[in-house]
């Protein structure tokens, strides 16, 4: 059968090729981890993708920031009907419609019993952690795909309860597998709960989820700042105040918000590629959100960390940077009890939490990040886009099932 | 000064009467305990009342069900603002608006250190926690009054950032002082969160508190039981599923709405008055609301009871509740790993959080509960409307403050 | 290959009998609910047993206390070595020492993804929950035999980093299946911490596990109650303060050790076969322990409910007691804000981290509980050993590897 | 009345000089806030200073570290007995044996309230949280004297329930001012817990305080590296293994000991004067300690730090730390999912529970720490030999009272 896909071609270029129908074995390919060529699925799923979306983190490596190989089948936001089964899954069947969450795991190493399913130690040999169609990730493929394998299927999975209830709610369903929950995890991690003032810094699609994360946490006020008016529209169209970064420091914004320079809870929804504030908005200034964290989060608060941090940084532009480090005002943190919470979201904890709300009508995840469907093929345009700013999150429909729905 | 104030005077009947104006200091007088005779209270404010609510173990007072003396003033809802400063009193100013909450506290004893104010050990001669016009409680003066001493003020009071906003929401904040967190810690105890779905048991004002404070917390579902028809219709106002349980068991209804007869989290807001389901529905059975929720809630799931049980009640149709022992299905609740949390809520835990969703119009709390605002003349008419059924909570207003806002 | 197992043989007996050698298939036999019948374990090993031990439950079983049918294969607490491996098992290797959770999980249901493995959803069709060898639990064959089959064995099993080691080990380590988990979650569940006071009732070999689990984590004083002067003495022996109930209500003698009638936090690790206290030492009184612990634990305190609570139990005085319902003094428990935890411990959730406190000399759980050893032959005269109150816990040694080691 | 005490003479250089008795309420002097003169502290008590040790945090200052003015009196240990009673102090009386956590607070605001008193909003007029005798905190007078005052001493001291079995553990108790529970919060906050492997960074009195801390908690192994080897063969005393950390990276020595180079906890009891490793052992580097945590706690981990970090450090020898910037890996803590806790330890969250542990003999923290009690005039000796790396945690015995117990 053949499985269209996206895959990276060399920086600022991605292009929709052939690649072979998964089987029920990882094969050699493209950033392939050598230890994991040849290993055996049979507890996989094949599953038939209905939609999978186009990730900020997707763009690091399309910008050349990382040593992801050309070829490299891109993808890790997957939702698919199962179409095939393998042998020893016993409680997925064919025909389900579900969500993958794009962190791989093992459900039978210490962490994944540990609830800590970001970090499973039995799917990526180079280090604990693994996602489909992610550089240094262990190599398994990506979902942006017509098919696409996922191993471990009774454990990974959330099997939807009404498949057809769930096709018209597929561009919500479909955040379940990266952006909600690792916007949720962002505002849970920095204690978020009832009667809380919350910042959000970072607009994008992550931002914006974990700004409809702390709304639906219970949040009094959730202020998002970001240097591009289109998303800061977006923020406010779901009841959220903004701070236009570009025009100086949040803190002040703040104050003319909340009454006071700080808030309870402070969420990093933008990562390592962080520009200044103000006159230094052009420039790249990776630790500029912790640092303004640090300032405006109150002491005793928790600063949770969805943005991306990563251990080498080939594209940086300070040396240190290249290799992860940043220069953090930590004598601040500490001065004021900060907590600092860091990592890939582990989805399991929260998708089947977000889906009950979704399905209940609790939360409009779709239209918050503006979710917007395209095929297969226009998603070369649609990672350009993304790239030049565009206030949407980018749902490929690669059997036009979510626009039929 | 003049001082009017609701009393109580036997079985079935509540007087408006006139009562010394307060002294920084705990006079004798009816249900006063000797030991607390004499105390001095420098550490107190007087208030002048704003808004005081009626509550439903103010009933079981009234009804007889309690040993309370003839002549105690009633009264733990209590809002108002600060009219006179003791002198050990630091940041709490004369002119606030202020919230208390209905459980006395120290705030330099053990439990209050470990944020257990509802059993604080140092208020109650004869046990750990206390309350306004309360039997058995110490003796505090109730706050169904014009003025009422408020002690440890620095401690226990909450004060609202702006006095005439806070006067324009003064029929939400008024719950602060006692329902609304009380529902709310009965939905926090029994796990609430994103997604889950929730039975709340009794639809009195603690019920439709709970209730509204599981949709604070995300609930997917919100389902809510009782016997009252008008009090189920106020469920529905605000988006709650329900149940009639004068109809039969709420395990075949919850089936019916959930398409699975059970739910995440069960909260019982009836406490040790309830009746039975169905054909049974007259008579008095207190064992009723826990063993249901035993029924119908998952294994592994919380059962938080705000609802009162007592450790005498000599109005029970029983020997065994007349010493507040109930035959309980413990066995059930073990086998489904169930986990009970009792006890009266600890109000200082809450009452910022909520009161600032409050104050940021997440939650519409006097709505909900039908807040309705009369004179402290009318009180023995709110009694009388109350115990007989009325969907309401009755907010004494001995100023004409509220009416006025 | 030859299987000798232990059997119940009708009340009061049990008999060593040949079984089949485990296939990976779960077979019709006595108790084997037929939902069961032919279930695939393609995911589970076979295991040459190294040790398994008697347990109380077990005696439930053999008093005819339930409806467990003659010819039940018995023994849920089982430690081995594997000696075949399905083909779906990934991690674990022929040749590896684990130990095995009473509590048999499927890794795959919400239940154990959320780490409640002592309710998983997909191996009793009856209900949540299950274990090897017992009534109503869906069928698994006991492990109290030479060989056994374990399913979902990457999940549930957990590997002994070196087995030479754990050999000279095994007597503490063979606690690992049950007990030493269930007296931790007994006294994790009941507030347990460094300086804490705890009161555990019963000093059988969970009530040891738990005073012993009590000392692991830090707390000041640990007083064990029982009826049994040979199981007191064993609890003086490592530290514990003891009460003998057969003298009067435990109140006054934790008075007298402690100054004060209550502790921080009191386990109930007798159950629903509880006797009463003083006078009544002979008799049975199922509230007894629960009631009594509601006395003397503080307010604010927790109550950790290990000891087994029955849904039915046809042999019980009282006809409320059959049906699993108990008199308690629920309005008690109110007025001190008591929290009740129950259930079957998640064995998994503590397993690894007793295992390292065990390889490295930080707790001595086999002289605690009295660990020992006896051949499988000698089975029916341990159960009557344990049955008449000897201060032991019998541990099987079906191939003389204990013995050896 | 005649009141001696230690005071900062410029760096490098403390003395014994006489300073007014206190009375209730706060003078001008060296250091005080000028908000703060003049403050009224009938909510206090006065102390006759029992026993009051020297910190590692003293000596910042006396190294002229920081901003801390000539006649700064020192001294935030403090052990005492109370001497006189604030009008407004209800239950602690005279003759109580109290301890007094280092970090003061006011038991009043939200952050108190909330348990958070390492960062109470009331006492320090500069920001949140205060300590006695310290720069930059708001003036309290410290207590290395002969009396000192104690403000809102009901809420923050702990009174020993037995004054003569606490005179006899003095030296134990004396800890529980400070480094126990830092040390103990720097442990719970690495989530060390029955079983866990432990790498504690620093063998000073807090790095042993948290050693200690971490065997109480029931961890398997707890690892210590330093550079000082007297200080290691302190850990080596009480069951710790020990890493030299001039001869080399930690990973390596962990390796060696545990099988693997990761640890499951790691904590930070070094703070912003750290030294490098192994050739860089003579060097400052500050941000060695934490990103070694980094490297070498495994992925899911924490990292306590109870290590202080400065907001600005005049004498540190590169711009950034001057600043109280670090240059950290934190895209390795990323990746590893590291959580990051920081801050003063709220003592008051501990102190209670570890007096208890001492008080019934479960830890000997003294013995530990090596408390080496000397008079007050010994103080200039004392601070020289604790700079030059004395394995020893002196105790100031300003009456004798120490010695004499």
């Amino acid at each position: 059968m053949s499985n269209k896909a996206v895959s990276y071609a060399g920086p600022g270029k991605v292009e929709v090729v052939d690649i072979p129908y998964p089987e029920f074995e990882l094969k050699d390919g493209p950033g392939v981890n050598p230890a994991n060529v040849g290993r055996k699925v049979d507890h996989g799923v094949i599953l038939k993708v209905v939609s999978t979306n186009i990730c900020g983190s997707d763009q690091h490596m399309v910008r050349g920031r990382t040593t992801a190989p050309e070829g490299l089948v891109l993808g890790h936001e997957i939702t698919g009907e199962v179409v095939e089964v393998g042998r020893d899954v016993e409680f997925i069947k064919k025909g389900d419609l579900v969500s993958v969450p794009f962190n791989i795991a093992c459900g039978r190493c210490r962490n994944c019993k540990e609830r800590k399913t970001g970090i499973c130690l039995n799917v990526n040999p180079d280090r604990p952690g693994s996602a489909y169609g992610y550089v240094d990730m262990g190599g398994w493929v990506g979902g942006q795909a017509e098919y696409v394998l996922v191993p471990y299927a009774d454990w990974n999975l959330l099997k939807f309860p009404d498949k057809d209830q769930a096709l018209e709610k597929i561009l919500d369903l479909t955040m379940l597998s990266d952006i909600f929950p690792t916007g949720f995890h962002g505002a849970v991690s920095a204690g978020v709960g009832v009667g809380s003032t919350v910042y959000v810094a970072g607009a994008g699609p992550v931002g914006l989820a974990a700004a409809t994360s702390a709304h639906l946490l219970g949040a009094a006020v959730v202020i998002v700042g970001d240097l591009v008016e289109d998303r800061l529209a977006k923020a406010r169209s779901f009841g959220c105040e903004t701070v236009d970064v570009s025009k100086g420091d949040p803190k002040d914004q703040i104050e003319q918000i909340l009454g006071v320079p700080e808030v309870d809870c402070g969420v990093d929804a933008v990562g390592f590629e962080a520009r200044g504030h103000g006159d230094n908005a052009q420039t790249e200034a990776p630790a500029t959100v912790l640092n303004s964290l640090m300032d405006i989060t109150m002491a005793g608060g928790s600063l949770g960390i969805p943005g991306l941090y990563v251990t080498g940084d080939p594209g940086a532009a300070e040396p240190a940077a290249r290799e992860g480090s940043l220069s953090l005002r930590f004598g601040l943190g500490f001065a004021k009890s900060h907590v600092f919470v860091t990592g890939q979201c582990p989805v399991m904890k929260y998708h089947r939490g977000l889906m009950q709300a979704i399905l209940h009508d609790k939360v409009s995840i779709a239209k918050n990040v503006n979710a917007t469907a395209v095929s297969l093929d226009e998603a070369p345009k649609a990672y350009a886009d993304f790239d030049a700013g565009a206030a949407k999150k980018f749902v490929l429909d690669p059997h036009g099932m979510v626009k039929a729905a």
